[in-house]
C-alpha cells in the first residue's frame, strides 16, 4: 500500500508530499519520492491530509462505552452502588462484545490505534476488538472479592500472548481492593510472562488518606515495598502524591496514565503533573470509561491536559502542545514498548487527518502541533492499524449495525 | 420550509418524528402531525437527526480566528505585546473580513448561529457576517489609547440598527483601559439607542488587584458605583470576584459571559460559577477569541465548564448536564433578548445533529442533554439562520475558497 502526496510532522514542522509504503503490517518506506514498490498496488491518496503516528489511549474500560450517559452528575459513591455496579453485576459476555465494538467505533473515529483495557470478559474483548481491528493491551481486572479470577490470567496470557493485535496484560485493580498476596501474585504472573501491569493508584483523596491511616503509609509507598513498582507497570490516575510517591513514581520508572477528563468529572482532583515532569515521570494519556468522561477521544484530552494544568499551576507557558503531544503518543510508545512511528520498519498504524477544515486554517510550517492539540475538532479521514484499513472517508464499514445492535444490547441489559 | 422527521428534546427528553415549518426567518409550526404549508415547497429530511435551537457564543473576537494558532503556550504580558499587539497595529478591513469569515465557518460547523463581538472594524465585521448568514450583536472596542472611536459608535448604531441580521452594541473594553468618561458615554450611548454594553470585567487577578490599590474598590464596585451595571450589560469573564461583587451582578441583572478554556488556557482562574449562580445571576458560555481558546466550539465549552466546575468545588453533582446546556441556549437568549427557542413564532435559528455516530449510543429517552454536553463531537449536519440554510449535509457552501484566502490573508498580514 502506498499513502500518496501526505503531510507529516516532522520536530514539529510541517512536512508537506510525503510518501509513506507499507508492506502487510509495518512501514517500510517514508519519503517524498517514493515509488509504490508494494505488492497490493493499494494507493491512498493522502493530499491534503496529515498523516500521524496513531494515538494511544493508555486507560480505559472499553466494554463501560455501553453504560454511556446512564449515570451522570452524581458523586462517586452512589455513582457506583446505585448504577454501575448492579449494572455490572448482570453483564454477559454478549453485552462486552458490543460495548467494546461501540468503543472501537469513536476511538478509530479519533485516530486512536490502540488502548489500554482493564475490565471483565477479557476473551470476549480480545475478539472483539480483533474484529474491530485495534490494537489493545488486556487485563482482566482483578480484586479480592473475585478471588477465582487470578487462576484465569495465565491461561489467557497463553492464549492471546503470540497475537498479532492483542497484548495480554495483568490488571490488580487498586490497592484498597486487592490484597498484599494479589499483588504479589500479580506481579509474579507478570515478570514470568514478561507482560504489563496494569493497575489504579490514588485516584480520590479519601482512598488514599483511608489507606494512610490503616496502614501508616501511602498506596504508593506500600506498593514500592512490595517491589511491585517498576517500568512494566501503567499506573492510571496518580493524583494525590506526596512528593516522596512522585519521586518513587519517577525512580521506579512506572508509567502515569493521566484522565483529565475523567478526574474532573468525578471531582477527583488534579494530578501533580508538573512536578512528575520534573521528575521525570514518563506521562501517557487516557480517556478512562466512557461512563465516566463521556468520550474516548484523545484531542479533547490532550487540550484539557495542556489548559487545565497550566490553570491549576497559574504558568500558561508550562504544557506546551508539543509535550501534550508527546503524552498522546512517543510517551506512550515507550511505555507499551510500541515499535511505532511515522519511520520505515515501525507497525503501520496511522491515521490521516483532513486538514481542509476552519480548524486548521490559517496552517504555518510550525504551527501544526497547536492546531492538533488545541483546535482539531475530528475530520480523521483513516484510521491505520498494522496495516489494515479501518476506516476510509470517514466510513467504518458495519458501523450503523453496531450502533443499532449496540443500543439493542444495551435495552436488553437495563431491562434484564 | 418543512424539516420533516425530526427528534427534538422537551423537558430533556427526546421527542421523535417532529415536524418544523418554517416561513420566511421565523418557526411557524411545530408538530408531528404537521403538513409542509410553506410556500416554498423545500423539505429537509431530518430523520436519524435532532434539532436543536442555535446555540449563542457570548463573548468571542472573531477576526482574531486569522491568528489562531499564531502564539500558544506563553505568558499574557509578552503574549499580548510580543505576538499579538504588533499583529493588530497592521489590520486591515481585508484582514477583519476573511478572519471573520473563517470564523463564521467554524462556529456554522457547531451550531452556533449568533455570536457577540468586541473589536475593530466593526462595518467590515457586520457585512462578512451578513454574507456568511449568521447573527451577531457587533460592538467596535473602547478604550482611551483610541478616543475617535466612540463618536463612530452612534453612526454604526443607526446604520445596522435595523438590520435582520446584526445588532449593533457598545463595547467598552474594560475599566483598566477606558477612563470614566468613556464608561459614562458607552452607557449613555447604550441607553439612548437601547443596544448592549459588552466589556471585559476582573479577568485576571492583577488586574483587579492593582485596580483595587489604585481606586479603593473592586472594578465590579466602581462600575456600579458608575450606574453602569444593568441588564444590557454582557461581562465577559468574572473570575476574580468577591462576594460583595458577586451580589452586585445578580442584584444588576448582569449578564455573565464565562470563557472557561481561555481562562484555562490562559491561566486566569477559575470562575466562581457556583456563587454566581446561587446568588441568581444570568450564566452564558463564551469562546472568547481563537488566540486564546483555540476553537469556537460550544460543546467543548459546556463540557469543559461543567467538568471544570465540578472539580473546582470536589462536587461531581454540581453543574449538572441540564444546566450547563441552559448556558449555551435559553440564558443566552434572555440576555441577549433573542426570540428563539424550538416553537412557533420563534426565529428559525436551529442545528440538526446527526444522532448515528457512537458518540450518541446507546440513546435512551432521557440521555440526550448529557450526550450533548459530555459526549457529542461534531456531526453537525445542517445550521439554519433565520430561515436561510447556511451548511447542509455538512457542506457549507464556498467554504473552501474561504479557508484558501484566510489562509493567503494571514500570510500576508504577517509578512506586510
Amino acid at each position: 500500500m502506498l499513502i500518496k502526496d501526505a503531510s507529516i510532522m516532522q520536530d514539529g514542522k510541517l512536512l508537506r508530499d510525503v510518501n509513506i509504503a507499507i508492506e502487510e503490517n509495518r512501514i517500510v518506506g517514508i519519503d517524498p519520492g517514493l515509488a509504490d514498490g508494494s505488492s497490493d498496488g493499494e494507493v491512498i491518496d493522502a493530499s491534503g491530509m496529515l498523516a500521524i503516528p496513531g494515538l494511544i489511549n493508555a486507560h480505559t474500560h472499553l466494554a463501560m462505552t455501553l453504560f454511556r450517559g446512564y449515570a451522570d452528575d452524581m458523586e462517586l459513591m452512589p455513582w457506583l452502588e446505585e448504577k454501575i455496579w448492579p449494572l455490572e453485576a448482570k453483564l454477559t459476555s454478549e453485552d462486552i462484545h458490543w460495548g467494546v465494538k461501540l468503543g472501537c467505533l469513536e476511538m478509530i473515529r479519533a485516530g486512536i490505534t490502540c488502548y489500554n483495557d482493564m475490565y471483565y470478559f477479557m476473551d470476549e474483548t480480545a475478539r472483539a476488538t480483533k474484529e474491530m481491528g485495534l490494537r489493545a493491551f488486556l487485563s482482566e481486572v482483578l480484586f479480592d472479592m473475585r478471588p477465582d479470577i487470578i487462576a484465569t490470567t495465565e491461561p489467557f496470557i497463553k492464549r492471546w500472548k503470540e497475537d498479532d493485535l492483542i497484548v495480554p496484560a495483568l490488571g490488580p485493580h487498586a490497592v484498597y481492593t486487592c490484597s498484599e498476596e494479589t499483588l504479589l501474585k500479580s506481579k509474579e504472573i507478570a515478570e514470568k510472562h514478561d507482560v504489563m501491569l496494569h493497575i489504579h493508584l490514588s485516584e480520590t483523596r479519601s482512598e488514599v488518606e483511608s489507606f494512610a491511616k490503616n496502614c501508616g503509609q501511602s498506596p504508593v509507598e506500600y506498593l514500592d515495598s512490595l517491589g511491585f513498582l517498576s517500568g512494566r507497570v501503567i499506573a492510571a490516575h496518580c493524583i494525590w502524591l506526596s512528593p516522596k510517591d512522585i519521586s518513587i513514581i519517577a525512580e521506579r520508572k512506572v508509567n502515569v496514565a493521566h484522565c483529565s477528563i475523567s478526574n474532573h468529572k468525578l471531582a477527583s482532583g488534579i494530578a501533580p503533573l508538573d512536578q512528575l515532569q520534573m521528575a521525570g515521570a514518563n506521562i501517557c494519556l487516557g480517556t478512562d470509561g466512557a461512563s465516566s468522561n463521556n468520550s474516548l477521544n484523545l484531542f479533547q484530552e490532550m487540550k484539557t491536559t495542556a489548559i487545565a494544568q497550566k490553570c491549576a499551576h497559574s504558568r500558561p507557558d508550562l504544557f506546551r502542545a508539543g509535550e501534550v503531544w508527546k503524552m498522546a503518543t512517543e510517551n506512550a510508545y515507550a511505555a507499551f514498548r510500541l515499535d511505532l512511528g511515522l519511520r520505515a520498519g515501525a507497525l503501520a498504524d496511522l491515521a490521516l487527518i483532513d486538514l481542509k477544515k476552519p480548524w486548521f486554517c490559517p496552517l504555518t510550517g510550525d504551527n501544526i502541533v497547536s492546531h492538533l492539540v488545541y483546535s482539531a475538532q475530528g475530520g480523521v479521514d483513516t484510521t491505520i492499524v498494522g496495516g489494515r484499513v479501518l476506516m476510509r472517508g470517514g466510513v467504518i464499514p458495519g458501523e450503523e449495525a453496531i450502533l443499532d445492535r449496540a443500543q439493542q444490547q444495551f435495552q436488553d441489559l437495563v431491562t434484564r
